[in-house]
Order: structure tokens, then C-alpha cells, then sequence
């Protein structure tokens, strides 16, 4: 099965040696994709099996959405506007979906999820990463890990997320736990270990001590840090050689350097910050300071219950100094560094034909026009679509 | 022909005698209606034609985008890329516009402007004013008026929007043109006179001498004030009775007090400021004064080229001050005071069935949820789209 994409009037490639840099763009273009893979960018053959005539559009490599937590039930669209009109947030309405959450059978758990996928793939993603961390029990945290696993590889046990309420006051015993049996448990379903390193949650060293029983087990490492202050975590993530610090909404001159120099990167979620009131990261001073960045949705029902990542690069722009060259980057290679991925965020022949498509003809859209559905279509994914999916319907003109 | 919609979770009516107080909120409701108009809001009766299962959706009333300018041609996303890079806005860009809309036909304009009326009813409005303002010669602003004539009744006359490149230093010379011949050639085609009452556009008298010679002519009377800075705008517009003040992005304490003694009401666009990188006016002081207050969208190719009411939303609630019911109570009915119409923005027996159906159980999610396409159908509308626009098709679940 042969198609062409043709007609397309600005291609984003991130292939510095296709087009021009640094996105690797390259106007009036055509993509060839046979069996799901980019076989060739240029001039189409004229033996396609299929044609689609983008008219004029833009296409780019399907998003990267590396920092989502999509296995939860019930939702927290009070609390919301209870913190709008000035309630704090201090992550303690984790605790309210983990209550939702531990109440939900596998199949209303998989029906809510499968939902959320197919929004966030007409959303443009096609790349996801996912977190359990709405469990908080062996049995629950093995079912939403086992969950996450049936529709993507990129699976992440975030057991250490908040200390749940029958641990209260005991967060070393409750650690031993996630090290231990939790640990246990989720293994087969997880390629990532993560934990929340922030006042309110998990100290320095239960943080360290879910890594380092994370790697023991094979896994990656992820972190997520300085949401709400300046803190240890980055330290501490540099050193493990975490892929990812995720948050990073402060980071002080020697967060800058030690990011700077490792190859771990800063993962912004400003949805997060848009939905927290929270101030926004500085992109700009970390990507001078020669941070690798990346820009992820968070999506999850407190506090960033969005998979949209056009609206993520609007903020960016917008709110952290970041040119769209940047934020498009950071959705794409950025996201795929950040799940230390060559495969993903870019389209080269011998890649995987996962595209995006805007209903516009560039780029600049997707900051210029904040809020506008701009995905008219998005073809291919490295996870699971429930089979009902209608995912290539065009938004008509 | 009776259509009966059901199973509606949350029906906001802004009929405070139909339901829960300030919005009118009836649970677990059905709208029935009959040829366009609402004819019960209750139990459906057994014998419509047609169903609509809302299936725990929420439905409001259609928005009512008080402030739009959708008739033009070309687009300045590069302009807009300059600005967030740091270049400042200055409303220069206008020009840029102005010259593509006089160089298009009217099929063009026509085709652009029904492309915008489809995106912005799969938005959820149901009722648009749309302006002219990017012809600025007799001919070009006769051409626009007429063709925003064409699908609404909410027509406005911007010819004073700026001075155009051939009056460059004649100011004066051209508020005569636009109180005179072109005020007498788009006549026919419009309700309402505006002009934009800032430093570099029009000042106080050019501005005054305008809005008289409307009032004259027989028109409401609106105005742009205040966008980027304090200046005399409001003085001016309550002074005339204008309907509606519009940025009002700088109030001060004397500008908040009369408006609060008048019937003009401040028209915020809050995506402008988006996209312009003003801070955000401070909503929570004017309603707080006792000030009317509407949100529209201010679609326009320059400095905030959305149509999406749910993203002013999400902005209003984040960064103005706005309870999410204050939010919505502005995109309907007061967008509708703005416009001086008593029949839209709300849902009632004897009222048009203008009806947003969001894929979500709430209103609350419209600020939730930011960037999420969340417009399930957009039912009714006071505009003319396009006979070949499917607006009825559903995201699919």
C-alpha cells in the first residue's frame, strides 16, 4: 500500500539534511509512506496506491506527548473553579482520583482511556507516554500499568506520585512499598519509573530511593520537579541521569548548569501552569543556558486536563519566550529525547509515517491562531487506537 | 417539524425564572423545539420528529461574538511570529490587510468570509456582528459592508479603523471622507458606526465627529477604546451612549464609574491581548464597579485571529478574574447587551433555538479543559453559512 501526500506547501521534517534548519523544511513538498513507513520526501511516483492532496497545507511530525497520565476515571471540574476563584493548589486532589480511580473496573478504566486517546490523536499526537499514579495499591497500580501497557510501549509507574490517605504521616513506609511489592507488580507492564520530588510529596531521598529501585529493576528514569518551588530535584535527576525532569516551572542558575551538562531533558508542562495559576517556566533562559527542553501536555484531571498540544506551544510562545521554531521542536525531537526516542518526532525516509496535518499553510498557525481546531488530519501512531476510531476525518472547509 | 433534545446534564437557559440562579440552570433537562424556535425547555413529548440524544452533554445558549472582523484577505502569521519575537504592536499591520482586502474580488472575499463563519459556528456562536474596516476607500468599505450584510444583521462600519497610507498626516481630511461619502455608500448595509479611539488611530473629536454623523445617519453607535493604553475613549462612549466600549484593556477609576452609571457596556477581547501581549484587563474590578461586561473574540488577521469563545473563556476565568459563570453570562447575553438584542444569549420558551451542545457534562469544562476542541454541535444560527457547510456532524465519542 503506497500513498502520497502531495500538495503539501510547507513540510516540517526536523531533518536538518532534507530542508531548511533548523526544523529541516521543506516547501511544496511530498511525502511517500508505504506500510506505515516514510519511504521518500519529494516528488510523488505516479504509481501511488492512494493519494491525499493536502491543498496547500502544512504537515509536520506527529506530536510527541511524553508527560500524560491518562489511566484514571472520574474527573475534578469543581475544584477547578474552586482554585480559579483562589483555593490554592497544593496536589491534593490526586487523592480524590485515586479514590475515583481505585473504584473503576479494567473496562470503564479502558473505555475512558481509549476516549482520551482518540482525543489526543486528533490532537495531532501520535506518539504517548504514560503514567500510572491514580492507584496508589499494588493491585491498582499493577491494573493501570497493565492498562497503559495494552496501548503503548512508553508506560511509566509513577506508584510514588502523592502518599495515599491509609499511608498518611508514614511516606517512608509507603516508599518501601512502591520499592518493594508495587515495584513488583507493574514490572512487566513498565519501561519507565518516575516520582513526584516536591514538598507535600516525596522528599530527596524516598526520590532517590524509588530511582535507584527502579533502575535496579531495568527501568528508566523520569522525574518530575520543581512544579511549585525550588527544590532538590534537578540535582538529584542530573545525577541518576534521569531521560527527563519534568515541570522544571523553577530552576535556579545551578538547575540551569547541571541540566546544561547532562543529557537529561527539561520537560515544561504549561498547561499545568495555565491550570495551576502557576508563573510559567523561562524557556528562553534555559534553552540559552543550553538546556535540551521538551513541551508535553500533562494531561490528567487535576491539574492539566488537556491533551491539546497546539494550545501547549501557544503558551509557549506566548508566555515563555519561546519562538515557534522552538516550541514546534519541543513537541516533536524534544518529546522524543525526552523518551530518549531517535525514531519519533521526525519524518525521514525509513521513519515511521506519523503526521500531522494543520488546516493551515504553515506552521506559525499554530501560535497565530490559539484555540482554532487546526488539525484536519493525523495519520499514524505508536500506540493503540480503539478500532471504532474514525481518526482520519477531515474537518471540511 | 419538532425536534426534542434529551438527556442534557446541565442546560444553562440565562432564564434566572427557568432554573438555579445566576445562569437559569436546569438539570437533566430537554429543549424541544419547533421550527427554530425554543417551544418548552421540559419533559419532551411523545411525538417529535426528531431526537437528539445529548447523553449527559451540557447546553448553552449559542455565543453571541459581539466583535468580529471577518471580512478580509490575506493573513499576517510572519507579522505575528515578529511580534512575539519582540517586535511591538502598534496596529500598523492594519495596512498590510488593507491591501490585500482592496486588491481581492468579492467571490474571494465572500468564500473567506464563509470559511470563518463555518470555523466560528463549529465554535458554538450562533450570532456574529462583523465589521468592516480593512477597505478604508468608499468603494472597498461599500464592498465589505455589503458582503457582511449578505449573512448578518449585526453589521459595523469601521471606516475609521486607521487612516490609510494615502491620507498619511491628514487625519482630518479623512474623518471627513469616512463621515461623509462613505458613510453614505455603505448606508444601506450597515447597523452600527465604530471607530478606534487611540493614540495612532483616531483622536477624541475625529472620533466624536464620527460617531455623530452615524448617529445622524441613523446607526448605533459602538467604539474601540483603551486598547493600549488609558485615554479618552470611555469618557467618549458613554458620553455618545454607545452600546458597547471595546478592549477597555485600561480602565480607570473615573472610566470604571461611568460606565457603571450607564448603559454602555465593556466589551473585553481577551484573545487580543492574547496575541498582543497586553496584560489582561482586570474584569473582576469593572463587574465588581457594577460594570456590564461581554467577551467576543475579535477575530482579525492581525492581532487575534481566532474564533474560539471557549479560549476567551479559559482566559477570562485564568487571567481576568472571572468566575466561569461570569465567563459564560458574558459570551451570551452579555455579548447580546452589547448588541442591544434581548433575544439571543438565552434559551426560552418564544426564543430562537440557537443552542451549543459541548462534549463534556459541564460548563464548567469550557475552562477546564483550555485548547480542547470541546463543541460537540452548534445548533441555529442568526448568520447566513454556506448551503455546503456540514455543521451538524458530531465528534465522534
Amino acid at each position: 500500500m503506497t500513498l502520497v501526500i502531495d500538495n503539501i506547501a510547507e513540510l516540517v521534517t526536523n531533518a536538518p539534511d532534507l530542508g531548511e534548519r533548523p526544523l529541516g523544511i521543506v516547501e511544496n513538498a511530498s511525502v511517500v509512506v508505504e506500510d506505515g513507513q516514510v519511504i521518500a520526501i519529494g516528488p510523488a511516483g505516479a504509481l501511488a496506491d492512494e493519494r491525499l492532496d493536502a491543498d496547500g497545507r502544512c504537515v509536520l511530525p506527529g506530536f510527541v506527548d511524553s508527560h500524560t497520565h491518562l489511566v484514571f476515571a472520574g474527573e475534578r471540574a469543581e475544584e477547578f473553579t474552586r482554585r480559579m476563584a483562589g483555593e490554592p493548589y497544593d496536589g491534593d486532589g490526586i487523592r480524590i482520583t485515586t479514590e475515583a480511580t481505585r473504584a473503576a473496573g479494567r473496562k470503564a478504566l479502558r473505555a475512558s482511556l481509549d476516549r482520551r486517546l482518540v482525543e489526543a490523536h486528533r490532537a495531532g499526537t501520535t506518539t504517548v507516554e504514560i503514567k500510572s499514579g491514580y492507584g496508589l495499591s499494588v493491585e491498582s497500580e499493577a491494573l493501570a500499568t497493565s492498562l497503559a501497557a495494552e496501548v503503548t510501549t512508553e508506560t511509566t509507574f509513577l506508584g510514588a506520585h502523592v502518599v495515599p490517605d491509609e499511608y498518611r504521616g508514614r511516606a517512608d513506609e509507603y516508599t518501601e512499598l512502591v520499592c518493594g511489592p508495587m515495584l513488583d507488580a507493574v514490572r512487566p507492564h513498565v519501561r519507565w519509573v518516575d516520582v513526584f520530588c516536591e514538598t507535600g510529596a516525596f522528599d530527596v531521598d524516598q526520590s532517590r530511593a524509588v530511582l535507584e529501585a527502579g533502575r535496579r529493576a531495568g527501568l528508566g528514569l523520569r522525574l518530575h520537579a520543581n512544579q511549585l518551588d525550588h527544590g532538590p530535584g534537578v540535582g538529584l535527576g542530573v545525577e541518576m541521569g534521569c531521560a527527563s525532569i519534568d515541570h522544571c516551572t523553577y530552576l535556579s542558575d545551578d538547575d540551569l548548569e547541571m541540566l546544561a551538562s547532562s543529557d537529561t531533558v527539561a520537560t515544561f508542562l504549561p498547561a499545568a501552569d495555565f491550570s495551576t495559576r502557576q508563573p510559567y517556566p523561562d524557556a528562553r533562559r534555559a534553552i540559552d543556558a543550553g538546556v535540551r527542553v521538551a513541551i508535553a501536555s500533562n494531561c490528567n484531571p487535576g491539574s492539566s486536563y488537556t491533551t491539546s498540544i497546539s494550545f501547549c506551544i501557544a503558551l509557549a510562545v506566548r508566555d515563555m519566550g519561546m519562538t515557534i521554531d522552538e516550541a514546534i521542536a519541543a513537541v516533536t525531537t524534544g518529546g522524543a529525547a525526552a523518551l530518549r526516542r531517535k525514531d519519533v518526532g521526525r519524518l525521514a525516509p525509513g521513519g515511521p509515517a506519523h503526521l500531522t496535518i494543520l488546516d493551515a499553510p504553515s506552521r506559525h498557525h499554530l501560535a497565530y491562531r490559539p484555540g482554532v481546531p487546526l488539525i484536519w488530519r493525523t495519520i499514524g501512531s505508536d500506540y493503540q487506537l480503539p478500532p471504532t476510531a474514525n481518526t482520519s476525518q477531515p474537518i471540511p472547509r
